[in-house]
């Protein structure tokens, strides 16, 4: 059985915008593995009742099925040790990065960026993507996004501590890329693909690390075009 | 020669509060090597002329003078590879939690309790740190800490991160601490030794972490009285 993954899509299939979806994605790169893009939209819960799951990336790998972005990392890393290490013997310090990944930056990219998503989705996706993040929020999309360029220099300043470590080495890996690097990554990717605010000084060495990250795997992340 | 560390104290000698010393403090411990103090104080620049340095901690071991709380995990993982290892192969992703110790909880922490600093230091070292902190925050220190029961839930919620990682797992470390523990650690031991400022909620689990560490290593980090 051909190895698939189940990423999260806009109306147009090749739109894959989910920060946890990259993870996987980067993941399977990472491992030199390949895996068919199986496009999911929110609300089709039904297809993915295989998984005993409702949300995406799933993995499907052999007889393997297996959804959740940190487990899909444990699993490569387990299923496949003779190729380079995602967490290898880092686990538990790359959790953290993921923890600050999620509470830090994708809570403050959310804010900055949920109502680019809406014009990418299907009418059935929308429905839904309006409703549950307006009920999260309190208030509409549009407000949540309101005055953002002037919140940038906030949401930059919360990036300090990987520009601090990103300026003392090449990745959050060490010399080279690993899970840690594609979690971060996976939210700007996120970004990146649905919105055009341009959340990166120039002279950011965070930019030039995303770069960097853009164009390995054959510019696997690139070939998404950014708005 | 026997092993020394120089680290800051108030004008009593036994009160050690800086945060970078503690991580040099509980790093030795965690090799399980002991170390005498050598109590430091602002300004004593000229005591610190043999390591060609002017802030402690500076460990000495025996023809080894090693300044700066990384450089002294780096080396006693180094020069004592057979102990439990401090940065061991999580070096790269351990300098991202060191970096958002820095940026995020120190940072804060110092807008907190800055001027509980103050009263602890000799007449020499208090005018030296006065005038050094208050360039810095260009206001005097009372104004920077005014008002700060009403800046805690703000501080609180920066440490989601910490949080959500103790929540998987009892240490950064993973299943014990390492040296990304003891980093983050120091920043709360430094608050504790000069604050009676009530940093943390009751059932936060960074709590119960950090209590844990103060009892390890027959109570090292507990000796020291809390304000």
């Amino acid at each position: 059985m051909a190895r698939q993954l189940y990423e999260l899509t806009g109306a147009d299939p090749t739109r894959r915008f989910s920060p946890f979806c990259w993870r996987a994605r980067m993941a399977l790169a990472h491992k030199g593995l390949e895996a068919a893009c199986v496009p999911w939209r929110f609300t089709e819960t039904d297809r993915l009742a295989f998984a005993k799951h409702d949300k995406v990336p799933v993995l499907v790998d052999g007889e393997n099925i297996v959804p959740e972005s940190w487990d899909i990392a444990v699993y490569l890393d387990r299923a496949y040790p003779d190729r380079p290490a995602l967490l290898g013997e880092a686990a538990a310090e790359i959790r953290f990065i993921v923890a600050w990944t999620d509470a830090v930056v994708q809570a403050g990219l959310v804010r900055l960026i949920v109502s680019d998503i809406v014009p990418l989705l299907d009418p059935v996706a929308r429905e839904y993507f309006i409703k549950s993040r307006e009920a999260r929020f309190g208030k509409p999309l549009a407000e949540v996004t309101a005055n953002r360029e002037a919140r940038l220099p906030e949401f930059r300043a919360q990036l300090q501590p990987l520009r601090l470590t990103l300026r003392a080495q090449p990745f959050l890996g060490g010399a080279g890329p690993n899970y840690a690097d594609y979690a971060v990554f996976g939210a700007f990717q996120w970004a990146r693909v649905v919105s055009p605010l341009v959340l990166l000084e120039q002279d950011d060495p965070v930019r030039a690390w995303f770069e960097t990250l853009l164009d390995m795997y054959g510019g696997l992340a690139r070939a998404v075009p950014a708005r």
